[in-house]
């Protein structure tokens, strides 16, 4: 047998001690899987996709799995947030054991964020825990979501209530899997990619208003540099509070108003990304009016949101009351505490921080950012 | 306020690091649990319980509850194995999202093994992990799987399949609350309490020769050693491998034959205990045949289960081929590998070792060790 040779990769390591892994960041690198000396040994492999990945991807990867595994097996599950949901996630354990595959077996989420959260989570409570590896096949997930082992499922009166911290043992990011990715997605994805910007990385948030056009129009290089700076700042934060007990909470800049967004309107009616995005702004403006950035800040932060094609105002979840809805639904938010809600503001281009805020303040940015859609 | 003067109780430490905690042992703890300095603090607790203990303990454990939290809720679910599924799982979770639950609440398991470990479940996955404390009220929880951090629901083609490592805050072991256990379930946790004399300590075994007609009669003293002792074992092998990657599996010692009982009986027509009473006999036997302990061994062990009014022989399980269905429900035991199943044997009394058998060997034993019941 020749050695094969690996294509040009980066890599962004994850140092948790005995959980430390790597994030790898290039192309075509499902051929070339079976050739890497840290894809966990197992007895079977199951690959978890959806019924949009699957036909893209899976044949290629479960080739690959084939060469690594005595027995690969898939599961293809049914496409959206709406079905992140007990039902779905019962899938795979249908499969593992109906297959009768044992404590080693590994798994491969093969999909977007859905699939890497719903997949971890199985991984978590398979057994007591098995194995998995994330293969995002979604920007969104390339740089957020498959990073940092937060898995879970939705509940119909919160989203991502019931889950796990559980670190995958390999990220495979293969910026291939871009090209099929519909524009609406792409997008979503970037938003992800703006809000390392004002929480951490101003200079990638400057790289970002300069490299806006080529991340749309899918450059390889301006994707392989969006994902490592992402994962780099993601790993830092992950690195230093693994289970959000204070710091991780930064990352979730605009997600308390984009959660909000996603239950109100129902999941899968917006993507998670076009939540974050109005929900950057409002809580960029919610900065503002509680004296911690200035209103060019708010505007040029407004303006990148929207060159990415993405929405920069809320939508009116109730017409009657739109700010107490909001409202409503944020306090059910895993941040919040005694029913105080914890926002996550800019203290500064670069700097988040978390507190609360006057409900009487928060209504005044709900009113301002909200528009009917 | 006049200090409250605690009971006298006994303390076995499982230490796991920052996930250490204690079991208190002692009579008449649910009154005096508010003025323990480690009951967890939190912005609310929720009390989960069954129809059977609820009534009867549900009312003393909320009101010392109500010293220490700002609310008490409660949720009661169905009583019975047959019951620890995602559907009962999910009242918990119901529960705790109607009532605005956060990240502060503290979970209390009121209840047998079933509450416990769909408590403690529960609590490892609501928004990705919250305190739970333990509450064994039934024998059976109290020596064995309320400490350890084994949680788990069943799945309709295995049993625990799908659970967390989970550590509990506190374990109060009541001995006052077995006042009210039913014979049979007093019986069903004695066999857990025999099983830590073949795996490791003879002594232990010896006493309960002596003791057991005390113990049948509920005397305190003796239920407080045999509880104690457990516990210690059980503390020093979980210390040693929380996560059974090698010595914690001998705790499993009779479970992979009382597993098939369970499964094959269906959930709850035989009680775990009583599984694990004829699977130990059943194991012992094995090992006899397999050349590790003598035949007055196997009748010293059998002897002790059947004066503790315990099942010695299996039932049958299928008329037809009644050793085939055995071997097909352990296959997909946990400990299983490959499809080899991982039988916890006997090396020598108080001594364990786990290793695979013959197929023609475990046929025989099932023949020779099962009656139509």
């Amino acid at each position: 047998m020749t050695q094969a040779t690996l294509p040009a990769t980066d890599t962004v390591r994850i140092a948790l001690d005995e959980r430390s892994y790597d994030i790898a960041i290039g192309a075509d690198m499902l051929a070339s899987l079976a050739q890497r000396a840290d894809v966990p040994a197992g007895t079977a492999a199951l690959v978890v996709s959806n019924t949009v990945v699957q036909p893209l991807y899976g044949a290629a990867l479960a080739a690959a799995l084939r060469q690594r595994y005595p027995v690969v097996h898939s599961v293809v599950l049914p496409d959206g947030e709406e079905h992140k949901t007990w039902q779905t996630l019962n899938l795979i354990f249908d499969a593992l054991l109906s297959h009768a595959c044992d404590r080693k077996v590994v798994l491969y989420a093969l999909g977007g964020g859905v699939i890497g959260d719903m997949t971890g989570f199985a991984a978590a409570c398979y057994m007591r825990g098995v194995p998995f590896v994330q293969v995002p096949t979604t920007l969104l997930a390339q740089v957020d979501s498959s990073v940092g082992g937060k898995t879970a499922i939705n509940h119909p009166l919160g989203k991502n209530m019931i889950g796990a911290f559980y670190q995958p043992r390999l990220v495979l990011c293969d910026l291939a899997t871009l090209d099929t990715l519909p524009a609406r997605e792409l997008a979503a994805g970037l938003a992800e990619v703006i809000k390392y910007g004002p929480i951490a990385d101003m200079q990638l948030f400057a790289w970002l208003e300069q490299n806006m056009d080529a991340l749309l129009a899918r450059d390889r290089a301006a994707l392989a540099h969006a994902v490592r700076r992402s994962c780099e700042i993601k790993a830092a934060v992950v690195g230093a509070d693994e289970r959000e007990s204070g710091l991780r909470a930064i990352l979730n800049f605009g997600h308390t108003f984009g959660h909000a967004i996603e239950a109100g309107m129902g999941y899968g009616v917006w993507l998670h990304g076009e939540g974050v995005a109005a929900g950057m702004v409002m809580a960029a403006e919610l900065s503002r009016r509680l004296g911690l950035v200035d209103a060019a800040f708010v505007q040029r932060l407004t303006d990148l949101i929207a060159r990415a094609g993405l929405p920069t105002r809320g939508p009116v979840l109730d017409a009657a009351d739109n700010a107490g809805r909001y409202l409503q639904l944020m306090r059910v938010d895993k941040k919040a505490e005694a029913g105080e809600i914890r926002f996550v503001l800019i203290a500064g281009p670069g700097q988040a921080i978390m507190r609360a805020a006057p409900d009487a303040l928060v209504r005044e940015v709900i009113d301002h950012c909200c528009a009917i859609v």
